[in-house]
């Protein structure tokens, strides 16, 4: 699946708070959290590299959405996800609107909503931590 | 999108109790709750009938998911959504991980995942409260 992604020179937790602020400046709360690498450490015993998901909302493109269709909770909220890029760094992937609403009746919100996810992940392309 | 789906003759609050105890019994940990008809009032003022989205993860599906494929992180947790029937009741609907994990890669995966989370739904169906 295509994400809507970008590299940035900040450990991970550095990354998680500019990317909610990014988030948040374009209109996307974060509703859910999931620490993976813990999860799995805690439930399976097993060691992995650092990954977290964050769960983002726009609420007036989530209304909508809900309007045209009440399915679209199945896919609900849209997932940015953080993790320790190979060259350093942390690397955050959002999921494109437009790959998981694929629904003709969707194909405007998405498209809009992918622009704003698209701006807030490329506002944090070149921003590094002094 | 299609859904694992059935109706429950319960209040949405007695039906998420007996969701989470089912999902458990296939594996499946709850590790996000929305509440969106709470987030909606909150954010936009809006007034609309209940609707909560809990993030179901089975943890060996999970990790299996993302040793084939990273971006699978992009996809996590399956959402269970619980909405009042329009004829009494409450509906719950599970996206299907064939349809959301497409990729060839997960076919197998995808596969197995729908059957436990099928076995959660159908476990529900014909379980009311007395």
């Amino acid at each position: 699946m295509n994400a809507i992604e970008t590299t940035v020179d900040m450990t991970l937790p550095e990354a998680e708070v500019a990317v909610r602020e990014a988030l948040a400046a374009q209109g996307f709360g974060v509703l859910t959290e999931i620490d993976v690498a813990a999860t799995l450490k805690a439930k399976l015993g097993i060691d992995r590299p650092a990954l977290k998901i964050l769960g983002a909302c726009n609420p007036n493109f989530a209304h909508q959405a809900l309007e045209l269709d009440p399915s679209a909770a199945l896919l609900l909220p849209c997932n940015v996800v953080l993790e320790a890029a190979p060259g350093g760094g942390t690397r955050i992937a959002a999921v494109d609107p437009r790959e998981l609403m694929s629904g003709a009746e969707f194909a405007e919100l998405a498209e809009a909503a992918a622009m704003q996810l698209s701006a807030a992940i490329e506002s944090l392309s070149g921003v590094t931590t002094s």
